[in-house]
């Protein structure tokens, strides 16, 4: 085959004939069906690589289709993906370029990871956090944060324990490492750079009992390094706020837009750690612009910080591939966590985080003053779910009924509520609704129907700022409700409406 | 029945006739086998409720046993071990009276939980904590820290985790209650009042990773307080160091002798929280005398300060009764905790503690914040095995293996290494071997077993003593080995001592 060109940076004119290509090649040899996948993940790859360099122009999409021998809608689609990540940018009519957003580990360099089948649910996270809980009265529960518990994998979850009592070496059974299993960091490690596009080195990984514990551990870590206040996004996880100060840490409200993180507030906040959710921002459901991930990275940059990147419901997309974790774009920076909190049960107490070199001793010492390290027989029960390959199965399946549920309630409010937009609905367990305004104010139609039995929160209750419009916004979660309790709860929520009736 | 009496403080002469005995009648109904036990438990719960207040003398036992029907040595045996909890005093010649130690739990109000079989192992904890770990070139490892692992109960285990995930409901695989699931805090209060003579009200305990997360729970809250230093024994666990060093403490070294915490430089110290082993002090072996805990509960009530209570193998005792718990006589001054560490595996990370009232909100709100509760599933499988009765047929199995490890231990000692003394054989997992001096110094005796293969760890490692008789003293785990690696492990460390030659 040809090879088509790359162009060292200043960049301009034609590509230059390189081998550079190569590397896609076993991409493109991938089964059918993992093609695009397989292509995304070469070059990602090769970005962080260093193999290709910032400012390298790529060949375009119908010259590289050519050579790889692929369709050009494989490539083009592999160039957007890449681009919303961050890794490529691409200018109207000049072509596609290599960022400069992408920054490769220091320490034990970048692995070469498999790729694999992607496009499933995964993590979890403090954001859609505990605090749905069966109240009384209450028939239709719309408010987020639990994934179905009936659609845990009970049968393959017993096998694996099975399967690991019977197998597990005696001296698995004494004090853990407290950075957790080494099985279960390479499983993990293999998971997340296949499923979320993680650089995930199993020595960077450690094993912690969720999201909420990984905030602690981070939070501890820089008071001990003198600092005092830590951004979280507006609207957000109020209870990253307890988190914090359980640390000994403020937390500042900082506003998100559409695109993601606002820059000129972050800077100008003092903060040199802030929480975020970049793949699908909670609870508004936007992804970062591929221009603010690097606006954020930069940031951390100037003022030696750090971005923890919580992937609370990275893989749980609907309509297209999910966006690559922030992570990726670069480890040093970015504290990546998330769990099985949405993809299996929160009761696991089982997550992960990947911590930068630079933090990572003081974590996992951390981590074991606060307890040891994680349960030796549900590491090692979880190491066997993931490599025999139920995980991904287990996704798969939530993935179906999470979007027939999602698809239930837009079309349920749709025709119950007419005037409600929603957003937000692409990926993740809830949506955002945005109700008429003649159906308000917010705190009478919550009000209203909490006495119809039905248990909504506002999007004002995830920050600090108030709707203009008037318009009613609402957090709906549906994954843990069937169509028909979603059909029932949102003619409930009508129904209610109308009973009352005040603007 | 006639009934024997009891006089008010200030005491003297013969006890009046009372209603108080009644309360032993249902002791002395007892099956012969749990009589002594029944009228002990009975007895303890009367002081600790208030029913016999401090002063009141007691019956002799000769008059008690015949009231009761019993046989005299079960009184005597009751309340000899009462007075060495500390619950009774005795005077030679004067009798037997109720002390001034025991104090109720505030809250609730103490329970009426039912006496049961006890005489088997327990709990686990920092006190010979992690540490042991297979080292390159070591052919027996005497280093003290690990139960055998070889006899976690894998069937029952096994068997608890089926019967658990068929049958617990859907709700329980959510976000679980900070404090623990409610059947496994029910179901460990039953089973340490039984076993440790502990005041165990369900609401009271906390579910927790072990006696290492105990401490820096405490040690957080004893920070936010205002506390800078907690006091822990000399000898005793360096470990504590680090721990609360997490959380913001200084630890100071606070001289143990063949009693107990010495109370003047406890007092002299400053010092508000102590850690402490009075069951069976780590490393010595000793248990603390009466008189040694009414002190320690006496300082404790006058600083307004608060013994952390490591029960870390507190049922493992061999030739007698164990020693109550000291939380028994003070639950709002003492924070008790222990663990399955020792009694099941430390790599399943479970424990537990008994909050007094005063700090028990701020205890379980810093319990939520480092990981929001422990796992659910791990609970429930606790709670089907303690229940149904697994929890003490596993400890009465150790026990036999146990005390057989410990003969083999003393037996080749004293055979192999003349002029060998042991001590705090009676109990634990350990013992203290004093070696002649004429095989010293320590330095020596410790390289010359390690070159034989034979890890051993001196006493003068866990406190800042060093001997003045230039004998060697050692740390002697034995639990983890079995009668012949332990007859091999003295072996080469006879072998070795011959082999060089100083003193």
């Amino acid at each position: 085959m040809t090879s088509s060109g790359t162009t060292s940076h200043p960049a301009g004119g034609r590509p230059e004939p390189s081998a550079a290509w190569e590397l896609l090649v076993s991409a493109a040899d991938a089964p059918a069906r993992g093609r695009g996948r397989a292509l995304q993940e070469a070059l990602r790859e090769a970005v962080r690589a260093g193999r290709l360099t910032a400012g390298t122009r790529l060949p375009s999409s119908r010259e590289l289709a050519a050579d790889l021998g692929v369709s050009r809608g494989l490539v083009t689609e592999a160039y957007e993906q890449l681009t919303a990540e961050g890794y490529l940018r691409s200018d109207r009519g000049s072509g596609t370029w290599v960022g400069e957003t992408a920054r490769a580990a220091t320490g034990r360099g970048v692995r070469d990871l498999a790729p694999g089948g992607l496009g499933a649910p995964g993590a979890s996270g403090v954001a859609g956090g505990p605090g749905v809980a069966g109240a009384p009265g209450v028939q239709v529960d719309f408010r987020p944060g639990t994934p179905d518990l009936a659609l845990f994998p009970r049968a393959a979850w017993a096998a694996a324990q099975r399967s690991v009592l019977s197998a597990l070496p005696h001296r698995a059974l004494g004090y853990p490492d407290p950075r957790g299993l080494p099985e279960l960091r390479s499983a993990l490690a293999g998971m997340l750079a296949r499923r979320r596009g993680v650089v995930a080195d199993p020595e960077r990984l450690v094993v912690c009992s969720g999201v909420a514990q990984a905030s602690t551990l981070l939070g501890f870590v820089a008071r001990a390094r003198g600092m005092r206040t830590v951004g979280i996004e507006d609207p957000g996880s109020p209870e990253h706020g307890r988190l914090f100060a359980s640390t000994g840490l403020d937390t500042r409200w900082l506003p998100v837009d559409e695109e993601g993180l606002l820059p000129g507030p972050l800077a100008a906040s003092g903060v040199r750690v802030v929480v975020t959710t970049p793949s699908h921002h909670f609870p508004t459901g936007i992804a970062y612009s591929a221009g603010r991930r690097a606006a954020l990275l930069d940031w951390a940059r100037a003022v030696d910080g750090y971005v923890l990147e919580d992937d609370y419901d990275g893989d749980f997309r609907y309509d297209r591939a999910p966006v690559g974790a922030l992570q990726g774009l670069d480890p040093e920076r970015v504290v990546y966590t998330g769990s099985v909190s949405k993809s299996l049960a929160p009761g696991l107490r089982l997550g992960w985080m990947l911590v930068p070199r630079e933090l990572h001793a003081e974590v996992v010492e951390r981590k074991r003053t606060m307890d040891l390290g994680n349960p030796a027989l549900d590491q090692a029960l979880l190491t066997e779910f993931v490599t025999r390959g139920a995980y991904d199965r287990h996704l798969r399946r939530c993935r179906r009924a999470y979007r027939e549920r999602r698809d239930a309630l837009v079309a349920a409010l749709t025709e119950a509520l007419p005037g409600t937009t929603v957003s937000g609905i692409a990926a993740g367990l809830h949506i955002i609704a945005r109700v008429d305004a003649r159906y308000g104010p917010t705190e009478y139609f919550v009000e209203r129907a909490a006495s119809a039995g039905v248990a909504v929160r506002p999007l004002e209750e995830f920050g600090t700022s108030r709707p203009a419009d008037g318009a009613v916004r609402l957090v709906l979660g549906y994954a843990h409700l069937s169509p028909s309790a979603i059909a029932r709860g949102v003619r409930l929520l009508a129904d209610a409406r109308g009973r009352g009736g005040v603007g």
